[in-house]
């Protein structure tokens, strides 16, 4: 039985329950994997909380990882930009593997971590959708195939506030102090709602799956702000949940990828992720659709993950193995069209919510100016206004437009006299 | 770049469609492992068809493989217990890694086969769900895990089945001879509609994640031919989704393994795995519920899995690696309760539906029945009868009983005159 000596950087909810994870289940870890991880090591700037640290050594000095000759392996558990990539950067410039939860730092920073040795020494399991094993799939399960697409809802805050705005019929607002209150949002939410989350997540996936790239700034992204209560309900009506996805399309014409909430049909396996779940959905070449769902967050969820990783290398460094890689950082993973497409040349379907005056011959103007731009319409939903001189909200779907020509329509429809207040324009998912 | 030179045994549907995603793929396979497969040699003990073998020498005769000293890697794709258990214990008795796709010869042989080396040279992610990489996921992803609960969509023709008859309307037997004219069951349906195929693929679940051994005989199995068009119509009235499921759980008692159809609330994710596709679904301490979806069958999909297992393997063999193992053939992966329950101790919640002949005080005397038995009833429905002296179906939903008190109470109430004919039983899946 060999024995891997594990340094733990932070001490938080996921540190605490990977404490927890290896003190269950240590045997169990053992006997499928052949290794025996021991933590030797703590350090976290915070004074030392009333934990069970197993034996291991504690200090605020992140340094003292990297200088204890013991630690075989980091575990980098405290997120950020900041100190975290800095002990990253110096733990593989001396030639100690990293696992890291740290999806800001690979967004941002992931094309220099991944390059030379970091390909083989850094994994990142639990930066995207927590528990479920999809850097794995993609890097291992799905390794002969090419990617088409992928749709994720890789940020559970916003799967929770949309599900309890449906479920319970309840304002974007109130949810949103509700999932405060229980710990599923912070404090200043916008990470989360404003699309940044999940952002840094589909930067990983798209780097992993599809560009070799990790390419943040390319993205398009959109948060949650905007999506009413009326909307999930015309939705509904229109047989559509309501997700905030990461999607990434690889098309003829270059790769999608883009963050925003779209409309996705009930049946689909996709909208039936519920709650603060996380799903990632592939379509591949061989493989054909898969799916993937499971807890994206948590502290023995993102530890399971952070484990699985800690196990893998650990047994690549028993018996003096040459690590292998997850296939990130190489710069041409798929090797043609891997120019990221700008959104004004996306094409979607649309849902469009346009608050009017209720006035005799609206709905004709609305859908001649949409026919000025040659936009369609596939189906339309007008309820009888409350009173009289009450405004009145006209949902259509459209046909497939590319996003320039859809954004001109709504700036000319946005200054039409009959439009009462801000037109809400949502994207359907591709292939929905 | 290094070469790993691969014999291919048998020349269906899985290694036309291996030999198709190598063709197409075999670029970004190189860039994503930093391994090359070659395909040197093809046998198969049918004449050569008019496949393109980019190559390979192709024989008749198995043996070749065995005798080739090019060949590096034995990829298993002819099925059943014959040739193919003789196959793969020579070539691991003379130290050649072997993948296979091979679920029955698992099922059947899995302790001897994954014993001392095996257990580091024979790997099977194809076996079990097609192109879900569900083996990798249990014993890399969730390896820090102990697995509580499976439950799993692993036959895709009774999904077909059951999908079919529900959103059509079509009676058993007509779906069942589409299906059969598509493709999606044999001439032979038994395999699949049995439930032998479901418990082949359930046995390699069970002893991956949960016993560390293959005990097929210690199954129940069920399979699908006693549901009808009026039991999925009257689950979807009660709110549920009838699924032939696979199903373990890890109890106080013993560890649950059976197969068997399921009702599955209409709202749960794996009611809405659709059409032939598979998913299973794992609750574990740590991971929490995680979900796997994709196709379960098909040659493009089921070599995915193939050159995935080839893949992970001919990067361990390349630089002189030791094989790492995935956990099975450990006799004790959860050490306690290793057990198998016997079915009669197992605890369900059941659907019955009950024809009986429409005379007054006929529904008083089954409840009264049950009763006896100290069982309840949870919800029930009577439609009112066709026509005067029509038998008329009782359903009812128990509390969660005993096997062997269910059974009991069955064979009572089966005796009553009362009872016009069969009585169907369905169990409603743990958890739901």
């Amino acid at each position: 039985m060999t024995v891997i000596n594990v340094g733990i950087a932070g001490l938080g909810t996921v540190a605490q329950g990977l404490l927890e994870l290896i003190r269950r289940n240590s045997a169990l870890m053992q006997r499928r994997s052949g290794v025996t991880l021991r933590v030797v090591r703590v350090a976290s700037r915070r004074e030392k909380p009333e934990v069970d640290l197993m034996g291991a050594r504690f200090s605020t000095n992140l340094e003292d990882l990297l200088n204890d000759a013991d630690v075989d392996l980091i575990l980098e558990l405290i997120g950020g930009e900041g100190v975290a990539l800095d002990l990253i950067r110096k733990a593989l410039a001396k030639g100690t593997p990293v696992v890291t939860a740290n999806k800001a730092v690979l967004a941002a920073h992931g094309n220099e971590l991944l390059s030379g040795s970091g390909r083989q020494m850094l994994r990142f399991e639990a930066s995207v959708a927590g528990a479920i094993p999809i850097i794995q799939s993609i890097s291992g399960g799905l390794a002969a195939n090419r990617l088409h697409s992928l749709f994720g809802i890789i940020n559970g805050t916003c799967n929770y506030i949309f599900g309890k705005m449906e479920a319970e019929g309840t304002p974007f607002d109130e949810v949103l102090a509700q999932a405060q209150a229980l710990g599923y949002a912070e404090a200043d939410p916008s990470f989360d709602i404003d699309g940044i989350d999940a952002a840094h997540k589909l930067t990983i996936l798209l780097a992993l799956g599809f560009t070799g790239k990790f390419e943040l700034s390319a993205l398009h992204i959109e948060g949650i702000r905007h999506v009413t209560l009326a909307d999930i309900q015309f939705a509904k009506e229109l047989g559509y949940k309501i997700k905030h996805l990461g999607i990434i399309q690889n098309t003829d014409s270059g790769v999608e990828a883009r963050v925003h909430p779209a409309l996705v049909p009930t049946t689909a396996l996709l909208a039936n992720v519920n709650d603060v779940m996380n799903a990632v959905q592939i379509n591949s070449d061989g493989a054909g659709e898969t799916l993937f769902s499971g807890p994206g967050a948590g502290g023995e969820a993102t530890a399971s993950a952070v484990l699985s990783d800690a196990l893998a290398l650990a047994q690549q460094l028993t018996a003096g193995n040459t690590l292998t890689s997850v296939d990130a950082g190489s710069d041409d993973s798929q090797a043609d069209s891997i120019d990221i497409l700008p959104m004004a040349k996306v094409v979607s379907a649309n849902y469009l919510r346009i608050p009017t005056v209720d006035k005799p011959g609206v709905f004709a103007q609305v859908t001649q100016a949409l026919s000025e731009f040659s936009i369609s319409i596939d189906a339309a939903i007008q309820h009888e206004a409350a009173g009289c001189q009450q405004p009145v909200d006209i949902v259509l779907m459209t046909n497939e437009v590319p996003e320039q020509t859809m954004n001109a329509a709504l700036a000319k429809l946005q200054e039409l006299d009959l439009v009462a207040s801000d037109i809400v324009r949502l994207r359907v998912a591709p292939g929905a």
